[in-house]
């Protein structure tokens, strides 16, 4: 069995935004050399997410909105994580709509993915440097 | 370590639906002859989940409720997207809500599950071929 | 390739709650002596979760009220569910929106994490005794 290990590093420049990372990630499976197995892609950071949909732009601002009605921003008094100081209890919340992590099949050295499936970064506390861990096992 | 790949095939007549396909799984994990490793399930449309609960058809319509309240399906002029001229939108939320994929250990040859949980195919925008993948690794 | 397998219990007292698991798998990967590969962390109940945030109280008293939000425990005869006899669709609803499971990558012998990731147990359907499983492949 081998395994590889990277770190994407992401600094968005807003609060919250969505970037197509399934470049980054297939340019990990080559450079593993894995044929056969499975790729972890997760966020490190629990204000983000990583998610598998659509490279549309429409429904990214779907998704923005949507995210901001089960889970507003404001008002920050709304949340008790919010009385330590922070202001990002509603990016916890939304990273668990949108999920921490995916695992996707590498078959013959390649991401086993269905016709319209892409790899994204979630942000919902940016305007830092985060990262997003690849770890693909296999041989 | 040995690898097993399997596309299963879905056409659900209405927009909407739940499938139990845990026997399909089974029938691949036997096929593979895997005795330890790990099985990952993934819907391979972005509109469509793979998730695990329970096969209870009252459950099955709760989800089919609440689904709609979360991320209704009309009016279909409240989403971005749908400016494209899809009118699935609801079903690309939708599947975020109830997840792409599920990962389930292999022991001894079976699926390790507790003892209600069953694997399935989620439908959001069906009357369609529509596929799953299911990857397995292991000895 | 090696693989481990181990379930851990939990009595909730109350109906919901959340607990902070990471020692007990961190336990699990030492015993194991698997340095690479992926650790499967999932609720092997249909009315509980398994998940990776922060271990903040004030977070946790926000995801309490924001999911009795999304979906309420009460009035019970809401859900088809119940009128099997039971009282917990909300939570194989809540359940959905946190989560069954978490895939971490093992990195030299250690669980890979970003600096404030932590595994929960989320219990929705309390007050008895239930699982999660532990399963470890890897070298």
């Amino acid at each position: 069995m081998k395994s590889y290990r990277k770190e994407l590093w992401f600094n968005i420049p807003t609060r919250r935004g969505f970037v197509n990372i399934s470049p980054q990630v297939e340019a990990c499976l080559r450079e593993s050399g894995i044929q056969e197995g499975l790729v972890l892609v997760n966020a490190m950071h629990i204000t983000a997410s990583v998610f598998i949909n659509d490279d549309e732009h429409g429904l990214h601002e779907d998704y923005e909105r949507w995210l901001e009605e089960l889970a507003p921003h404001e008002p920050i008094g709304l949340y008790h994580h919010n009385r330590t100081g922070e202001d990002n209890a509603d990016a916890h919340l939304k990273r668990q709509v949108m999920g921490r992590e995916v695992t996707v099949a590498v078959t013959k050295g390649k991401l086993d993915f269905g016709p319209w499936e892409q790899i994204f970064y979630g942000e919902f506390d940016g305007q830092r440097a985060k990262r997003v861990l690849v770890k693909i096992i296999g041989e």
